[in-house]
């Protein structure tokens, strides 16, 4: 059989779905389908074909298309949701819920339709019930529904500890459970530096300012945006996550899976160190929490409960 | 000596400075400094606060800064200007060579004022006369200061030849003089794909066809994206440029530079094929022009110099 | 269905051998298996595992198996066949043809057995004749089995170009025709250098140097070393065309190829452009030559079917 | 002033030494100059012709040069030292020592001759003791001369713990201290899987099977090579400690420095976590060790001064 280029779409072509676009166009990972709402086509055709013709001087062959269509993200190994819609002022969190749940559905039952085999990475927020929305409407088994938040999350605490110390980012080794924002469930016990443990190299104040700064990450790009919130950074981490897959590379990244019994939960989307290759989330992780671990979890998953509670009855 | 990294500023945090910070980040060529004015500093430093977030999953050791202090640029080795406006409706060229041309000075003094002995590479519409304008504002020999146009006209010609072939964009070479858009000279004659001619590949048409589209390549991204214009392939040229300086790879690439004698001409920043390293522009290669391709590129000398004309009194 | 890694095998862990596979496993394009005669286990396992002992800090996630075990290339995508003997002194030619052909069949034999539908690259002197050989004993449709040539001598070529001209590797374009040394066709008249052609940058006598110095390429590493031969460059071509294969990057290379009809030729394989792809040689480029360039050709040609008429008659 | 390229030379043109070339050539990190005995002159002038060529098809931009004048290595930002000969049978390892001890001297005078203010990175064996030849007879700060072999035994280490657990290296740290061989002390506390510690993920009986094999992980290379030791993942070790130099990372990796009182030690060079970056060895760092660590530690500084006591009078 001939070989044939890995093919990602990426659904919502805001500035997340159009700069992940770039980025796996970048690494040469797969041809990448851009697709967007019949409104907004026109939009990320002129993205699309802008990356394309980064191309030739990035060095890369692959093919970038932006599309309406859903027939064309046909036999998709990755599929990346970033579509949805932002809070905004007045909007209750219910409402936000309701919306972007109807929005998971509508593009789901289309990226299945075209790739019934597909993994599917979920960026849109509220993620951990959206990822849950996405897995009801989807048909897929488990493994193959996976939320984005971790990485993103321990990104920006590798950041602020790597300017701290100033040290490699390379070298700075983070670790997250949990929900996004306040219901991050850090583990400093599991942070190291080149393997040093962060409890060696800076004091307890300065590790705990460094928590709360990742805990508000997003808020501080939001504010200092003035206007729309972080893109870069969340699309690198959706990147990472589709290598992981698309190279099989079993790396141990956190992400939202789907717990049954792990943990001692069951039927709910949380975030938990996994393991990421081919088979999408091949393994979860189970730690040993300390008491104030496990009670901080326990919160998380009770704020991502009743988040779930607030979809739409069909789900 | 210690060994310390290279350094590069950004003038111009919209679409396209924004991307090209991202893009010398991912290839950890410097540290990366995005300058805008005061009004605009907390969306620059959010950008550069996100890029920077980026990098622990990108796995690259650089920093990047936002800011409206141009004291940050100090001793930058390269720096790039995409500040300026972009022409609206009803606006006269000669307004916005105006506009452009005062904010060009502007710039300038505070570039040099801190990296006296820098290269600037400048994108800002239109970029000819905006080279030259930065040219006269800097004091900096003509080698160190470069205008950006060739590089990305081959980029897109480069990917039309790929797609209309369903070949590697690596094997395609592509070639162009003169101006962008109308201005455009393509040579044929030295176009190939992995050294075969173009003329033994495509039919006259197809080259004419593609001739045309490159020339209109960026209205074509313009009206697909319905508001603004292309910023993808414009960041990635300018990076390769960036990077033919800072890693000094005497790279031929097609630059915008100043003419002393060269082709005939005197005086003037036009798009001509260069070698570009550690120097700047280290060498303007004169290429023997058929008629044809004479007439054309006078044509487009012609349409700069009148530009030009229309810089303010003081350059 | 699970996405699994591509997988590589390399037949034969000298120097040429083991570099290749070194090569593919940096780029992380495939697992990789590097297979030698029972004799040579230890030594080829115990350069495997040095090389998987580099992954970690070269930051690839790739394993790398060396054996005398056919069975371990089960399923692979792409095998490169390095084994056989180098001409030793007092050796004629025929027996060198013999002894590699017979290498050839029992290592395709081996090959196919396990991988049935792979991709088969041979670099075994004399590459034309051991391809065919390797061809006949497959039964894989032709464009699965490739040789290698045509991308080492364009990659002396270039570096020789770059180095008279002082000017980046990047953006010198050569192109050969025919077989390795003596027998190589060099088109001049398709060689460039960011796109200018080769003739406006050097003299004709600079030209026939180069040209001259590039025929002889492997002898002068040859007399450098004293003992043994070239495999960096050789290593890279591999894997230069081993990437196109897995990449499916429909890159324009020069390669071994069976022609059937192509450049008037029929039942020889002989060095020719191509597109590399998923499918292997996915099309055999036909140029118009000139009436010396054919006459080379021709005597190119010749030459091969000389050194075919002394395979065993088995093939 | 322009931007010139960095400059590496290895010293040692043998497989390690080749093998460190050409990887710090496909990084693009600097210019290389290979540098031998006159005896070795041809050979390092085939392999470094042989990389060369190799430039074009890996699309990097550097020279490479074999040698055996030091005046080619005038002004190299970082030097690394492979030469000296490997304990052959019958050979006290006093005789060793002295012997390339004469050779670290004759070598280093020559450097520092051409290169007054640069980096010297050495893998001769005994490291510990070689290093500190270098810089007795380097009149270099201490800073800016180090040894290598942390960095080897950790990817050693992490290549184990990823092999066992089928995990993507690029999650696994690991932490030595102390010399290679039965003289490393591994920080098993400090060793985890995406921050997750090794112990929550093997048996002790695991880890210890993987610290034994760790130990002995030269060895098991030479043995199964028959003749000769590893190369491949020494060269890959030196030439991210070259990196770390070259880009100013601030890695924080194991090497060995020159201890002042740091871990109660006083005038000896040995294996500890430092940090890495554009002026040399930035930083020390010290951890707390338990009592058994602490012991282990004093075995192996106390090794490394019996060995520092066989070298000849002038250091």
């Amino acid at each position: 059989m001939a070989i044939t280029r890995r093919k990602v779409s990426v659904i919502g072509g805001g500035f997340t779905g159009a700069t992940t676009a770039l980025m796996v166009a970048q690494k040469e990972l797969a041809d990448v389908v851009l697709v967007d709402i019949p409104d907004q086509e026109g939009p990320v055709q002129g993205k699309a074909l802008d990356m394309l013709e980064a191309t030739p001087v990035q060095g890369v062959d692959v093919s970038v298309v932006g599309t309406s269509d859903y027939a064309l993200t046909k036999d998709s190994d990755v599929v990346v949701i970033t579509a949805g819609i932002a809070r905004k002022p007045g909007m209750s969190r219910d409402d936000l819920v309701h919306t972007n749940a109807n929005i998971m559905k509508s593009v789901t039952e289309q990226v299945v339709k075209y790739s019934p085999n597909t993994h599917i990475i979920v960026l849109t927020n509220p993620a951990d019930a959206m990822t849950y929305a996405v897995y009801k409407s989807s048909g897929l088994p488990k493994n193959r529904v996976i939320g984005q938040s971790g990485v993103l999350d321990t990104s920006r605490f590798r950041t602020f500890i790597a300017q701290e110390l100033e040290l490699s980012v390379e070298d700075v080794q983070g670790f997250v459970l949990g929900g996004h924002g306040d219901d991050m469930v850090p583990l400093i016990r599991y942070s190291s530096v080149g393997g040093v443990p962060l409890t060696k190299l800076l004091s307890q104040d300065r590790i705990d300012a460094i928590v709360e700064r990742t805990r508000k990450g997003g808020g501080e790009i939001v504010s200092l945006l003035g206007n729309g919130s972080a893109y870069y950074a969340p699309a690198a981490s959706l990147t990472q996550m589709v290598e992981a897959i698309i190279k099989d590379k079993k790396r141990l990244l956190p992400a939202i899976a789907y717990l049954e019994g792990e943990y001692g939960y069951e039927g709910v989307y949380v975030g938990v160190p996994t393991v990421l290759g081919g088979n999408g989330i091949e393994k979860i992780i189970e730690l040993d929490l300390t008491d104030e671990e496990r009670d901080q979890f326990a919160t998380s998953v009770t704020s991502v409960q009743s988040v779930m509670n607030a979809l739409p009855d069909e789900f």
